[in-house]
């Protein structure tokens, strides 16, 4: 038997120590929660400690109050295991306390609903941001035409309600509304139009320049979505500011600059990034979330549903869209509360009622007609459609300057009023039905507008006329169809420069110029051949045959789904989105086949592909690992390294543990019990090794370079001339992760995710062989995929 | 150093070979898989088999043909990792071979796409099979009351659609649909009521009757909503016969029958256990799904949303239901498919269209009012209502016999209208609003019925006195209370009897009653209180002041939450089931304020409840271990006991193992390199060590009972007399998962919830002390909580 350590007998030593307790409030603690079991395993050296409850408290310098134990570097990955026991620990101490004193009761009940508090000023805070982005937003793109004269603060809408010579029908027009043009003296008619368009395009160039001038100057962190590096956060990893008060502050002005520029970007991904900011910032008035990176992540994950509550104003789509492409870490209460807060923030938007409609349904559609099963196969063409739009090389061109791609888009998409109007106005416009009263050119059918189609002929006669098309349709047509390539090329453009951007809109709008193009496609094919068998019974005398807004909606499901690969929340949030509650099944064939399509072409969404570009450490949980390697395979160090470094429990001198910390960059070191027989005691991380080293340095008296450094609880038979040893058990890990040398990688890879582990010790019959990290696994699935295992950059 | 074993170094042989693969394939796929790494670990004695491509293929009878190792007994519990395992390497399997020829990979394509398959298969099958439920159960119900002229297979409405005399007025009323008093010659008048009543009692009885005769003849698991069992199987638990044919069978039967008698039940639970019936018999037809229990209990999952979506329509309440209340391991895969399994199951019952509206919504309500801000005070007390609800003891009548509750049922309900009808019908009732043509006593306003209110006072003439309570509606209140108590009795008295049964429907009903109560005092009270100021701006002449369906709608949501504890699929539910998405805030607040009622009460669902009265094995995931005990606490053996009954790999004979066997009853055996070292090696469970040894005595010649029995690869030094060594290498798990004796049992409990544990060693320095099951630590939780341990029954 080996016997290089001392009394490696005392695992009943009560607590793991790593979690910082009161070792006095745990001797409460099992007074209360032991069983009544009697043990007494004496065989080791150190027989008095093997409860704390016996045990001399110990003397010992390195308390719970040295600052920085516990706490991660900046690009690091966290141990949640560990937050969570010290979750876990900090909840027992509260319930604990509660039992002794009114004020402590107090304390632990606004300690349980402060969750709930946090969420609710998440709500709160989020909308009442969503909801001033979109009134600022609105106001500057309206500026870009024109001015009101009643008082700049004005938007077009708002000023010619003010006014009380509009009629309903031209809402839009008043005299108090003028265009640049119209306020410049001498301007000649001709030149109207041009000057107009400079001025759009100045302004859209000067919002940009701004956009593009405060991200570069003060927060870098402020560009692009942040949805890729939130679900990298949320997976476990630190990003300093990345949640910060400046990327809020600058990403909620510049994000209504670049939506105001013009540029073919949505303010949904940003806002999940305001909504995670906000919650990240209001996180530090709360000390159970300020001092855990767990807790904190949960709240994290309830923002992110936030997010997309006030984007959309859709609650649950949010918060399935939170669980379903987001989080990594969603426990039941995270889900409740997240709704919470989802609701609570769609509130406060609609109470803001930024668009003036007081529904929370962003673009509620009408009709209610019912679909025919064949038209499953235009459906599916459209969920091909997105798939394969899911597979363009979006970002690709990071480089593209923000204000080439801002002139050109705002040059070309003046002349085209679909690329005009905003991607809002014009995905409402594709979504609505045909009205008796719609005076939109998408709805210009020979049965309205009697003046322009003359002859009446046999088809009108039977009713079906209504749904034939006018010549205002088919310009519509035209320039929808310009649009669509304008809109697909300006999109791919777009994403990926420094300005705060979503893609959700673009897609959408993307989606439904192609929908609303085959349905009024379809349409016509109906109107024309609704002789023909397969289109009998499709078109009753003056009822709608088809539905092109439907085909609209359709469309935008499907490429959205493209992009995003969500499925279940995608589908939910179009129905929030349109309050068509009816079309599941369409809505659903579109999004498969486009989950399909996509996913033959590339496994990746586009936030995968980001976080993979971008070299993050993120374990991704819907690919399981396939391939038949080992424990042993993956572990370092490899036959051809140096041994692995390891820490003695007893037996090191400091001057020895700091030259191993100074030669290796290793986050953490295995304690073993002594170097011949490697056998596993605990595991001790690198930050608080030197922290507490430093400290023990600093304030414990005599301490010296010979000093021994133990990770034992009792002390070894030392001479009593040797100088004060330092006590490092209370940072040791008594239960550090383990696999054996046979374990197949992927049930490796199974425990890291499920378990959010960063590090896992290989041992073979007892024996320490070897240590996983999480970066070692992500290098060894790059390797196994292809790809260069470099490319993984953080630990 | 120890030196116990033989050839204590292997720990590079490759596969972990539990898994039962070919070696020959597992060479292959090492030829692609593994990055060059060419290390020797030689230290050991056994050096030639540190990779099974040098190794030469072990002559062992005991190959993966060995029927029953891997499977498991009745009332056991699975191990997710094994079955995990085994599906990756089954799917590896294939994969390799895909690549070799066009057969294989046609194969593979099959086997990839049979997963949708099985979902398209079971999506039908559920939505055909609810579909006849639905009419049989509607056809059922008329029985009792008469019988059609035209065809006995007729029910009430066909009967009356068949016939042209009919108008849309009096539907149910036509000369063909005779009662059964009609049908008699020589009934006196007076006694026709008394007639009907009585064969309305005979018909229920009978109805039950055979109900309670099948379900006890046949299939005693066919009780109940299976919903408790469903949720213990999914989290890993064996019970043969649950989800068999004849559950099936006799459970649609029987479930027809008892919602035909009339008893205050559902058929939404038991729709989830027979959609979960077909989906595990469909599972037969697909090797991938009958040999794994792992991946048939995805499959599982996706059927009990399955069994919701078809139960009310509404797809995603029942994906989220599965997600929520119902689901152990719920991969995002499953959640696609899930979602489409539903979606074809709710088409398949809309196509087959048993209620004749061609609606996938059941209750649709066509209202759209507004709703004020302070009417989340009733809400909220109609949430509180609902988590007491949830609170009464339910089920704590099992023994009361099903004929005694029908007679009681069928003599107390046949009074009053609202008892007598059907529950759905009831709840329909309750949720509309009353429109101008209704004729429903509920909606007898004085506006209404003109002559029945004669005196048109003040309020009616400011347009308010359409809403005023006429007679008919005071009648009606008051019938609607006592029913209200009715069906709270009833409800309490018929859950737990021994037919199918379920709890959705009568606890929407007890909601929408108390709420509709709630809504018309709400609205009487506004009427005449409209000009006080917190009523002002609530009633607008010509519009409605309260919508009181909204308030029955509330009502609903929070019984149903009360007693399931759901809360975002309980809203998506409500939503689809009425297709009131604007009121997404007062649902939510109802169902919070529920549940937070209904937890401050008891922690516990009614299923959870049901669970911990069978003492079935399940780890509950929602809440979490908060108690300091260390996994040193809860191991077996304890000091009281006999030391751990240990394997060792090499130098037991085949009679010691047998011994070893026949004195103890655990479930697998650790095994060691030497008694003396207790260091691991891996662990072997009973079963396959039982069949094995059988299976070698049988088979292999020469086996006595001293030959040695082997867990390694290498031959040990054995003189050439001794008789053949049963070499058991292939059944040993060389990758067991092993904790520390410091390991706080919190986290112990997260690693059996999330990895889906059976039983974790436990090892100190290297040396193995102990074996925790998942009995072992659902026994201490039940300590822990101050109940008996003795009620966790099952392994």
């Amino acid at each position: 038997m080996d016997n290089g350590g001392f009394c490696n007998n005392n695992y009943h030593s009560g607590s793991s120590d790593d979690e910082l307790v009161d070792i006095s409030d745990v001797t409460v603690n099992f007074s209360e929660d032991v069983p009544p079991l009697d043990l007494d395993y004496s065989a080791g050296g150190c027989k008095a400690d093997w409860r704390p409850s016996n045990s001399p408290k110990l003397i010992d310098l390195l308390d719970d109050t040295v600052p920085g134990i516990g706490t991660y570097e900046d690009f690091n990955t966290i141990d949640w295991v560990r937050e969570k026991s010290k979750d876990r620990d900090r909840h027992r101490e509260i319930t604990n306390k509660s039992k002794h004193s009114t004020v402590a009761l107090l304390f632990s009940i606004s300690d349980a609903f402060s969750g709930w508090l946090l969420m609710l000023l998440i709500g709160l805070m989020s909308g009442a941001l969503a909801g001033g982005i979109d009134i600022a937003a609105h106001w500057m793109t309206d500026l870009k035409e024109g001015v009101c004269l009643n008082g700049f603060w004005f938007n077009h809408e708002h000023c010619c309600w003010a006014s009380n010579e509009t009629t309903f029908q031209e809402r839009d027009k008043c005299p108090q509304w003028k265009t640049w043009a119209e306020l410049m003296v001498g301007v000649s008619e001709g030149s109207v139009n041009v000057l107009n368009h400079f001025m759009y395009v100045s302004w859209a160039l000067l919002f940009a320049f701004l956009a593009v001038i405060l991200v570069r100057a003060f927060a870098p962190y402020a560009c692009g979505s942040g949805i890729p590096e939130i679900k990298t956060i949320l997976s476990g990893f630190i990003i300093r500011g990345y949640l910060g008060k400046w990327t809020l502050i600058i990403k909620t002005i510049t994000l209504v600059l670049a939506v105001s520029s013009g540029l073919s970007l949505g303010k949904e991904g940003p806002l999940v990034h305001v909504a995670c900011c906000c919650a990240n910032i209001l996180c530090h008035f709360f000390t159970k979330y300020r001092r855990n990176e767990a807790k904190r992540r949960e709240v994290l994950s309830a923002a992110s549903a936030v997010g997309v509550s006030v984007a959309f104003g859709a609650p649950i789509g949010g918060v399935l869209f939170s669980l379903e492409e987001v989080s990594y870490y969603f426990p039941l209460k995270t889900l409740w509360r997240s709704f919470f807060a989802a609701l609570v923030a769609a509130f406060t938007l609609r109470s803001i009622n930024p668009f003036g409609n007081s529904r929370l349904v962003l673009f509620y559609v009408e009709f209610h007609t019912p679909w025919h099963l064949l038209e499953l196969i235009p459906f599916v063409l459209l969920g091909i459609f997105g798939g394969l739009w899911g597979n363009t090389r979006l970002g690709h061109y990071p480089v593209i300057e923000v204000l080439v791609v801002t002139l050109l888009t705002a040059l070309l998409a003046f002349p085209i009023e679909y690329t005009r109007m905003s991607s809002s106005e014009l995905i409402s416009e594709l979504f609505n039905d045909c009205g008796l009263l719609d005076s939109s050119k998408l709805c210009d059918y020979s049965g309205n507008s009697g003046g322009t189609s003359g002859s009446v002929n046999a088809t009108a006669a039977n009713g079906l006329g209504a749904r034939l098309a006018g010549p205002g349709l088919y310009t519509a047509m035209w320039q929808l169809a310009l649009a669509l390539v304008f809109k697909m090329l300006i999109t791919v453009a777009t994403f990926g420069i420094k300005v705060p951007s979503g893609l959700f809109i673009p897609s959408i709008a993307v989606g439904a110029i192609a929908g609303r193009l085959l349905g009024v496609g379809m349409e016509q094919l109906a109107v024309h051949n609704h002789e023909r068998k397969i289109f009998r019974g499709w078109c009753s005398p003056g009822a709608d045959c088809i539905t092109p807004g439907l085909y609209a909606m359709v469309g935008a499901a499907a490429c959205l789904g493209g992009v995003t690969r969500m499925t279940v929340s995608l589908v939910v949030i179009m129905f929030e989105l349109t309050g068509g509650l009816e079309y599941i099944v369409p809505l659903m064939a579109a999004t498969m086949t486009s989950k399909w399509v996509a996913d033959a072409l590339s496994r990746e969404s586009i936030y995968e592909a980001h976080i993979r570009l971008n070299g993050y450490p993120f374990l991704e949980a819907k690919e399981e690992f396939r391939h038949k390697t080992l424990a042993t395979d993956v572990m370092r160090p490899r036959q051809s390294d140096p041994p692995l470094s390891v820490l003695t429990q007893s037996g090191m001198s400091v001057e020895e543990v700091e030259r191993l910390i100074a030669d290796t960059t290793y986050s953490g070191f295995p304690v073993v019990i002594s170097q011949q027989s490697q056998r596993l005691v605990g595991f001790v991380l690198r930050r608080d090794l030197v922290i507490s080293l430093e400290n023990a340095r600093r304030h414990q008296e005599g301490v010296v370079s010979v000093s021994a450094v133990l990770f034992t609880e009792c002390d070894p038979p030392a001479s009593p001339s040797a100088p004060p040893a330092v006590k490092l058990h209370n940072i040791l890990d008594l239960s550090p992760f383990t696999v054996t040398v046979h374990t197949p990688m992927e049930i490796v890879v199974d425990i890291f995710r499920k378990l959010g582990l960063r590090q896992c010790l290989v041992i073979q019959n007892g024996r320490l062989l070897g240590i996983i990290t999480k970066k070692d696994i992500l290098k060894h699935m790059a390797q196994m995929a292809n790809r260069d295992p470099e490319s993984i950059l953080f630990n």
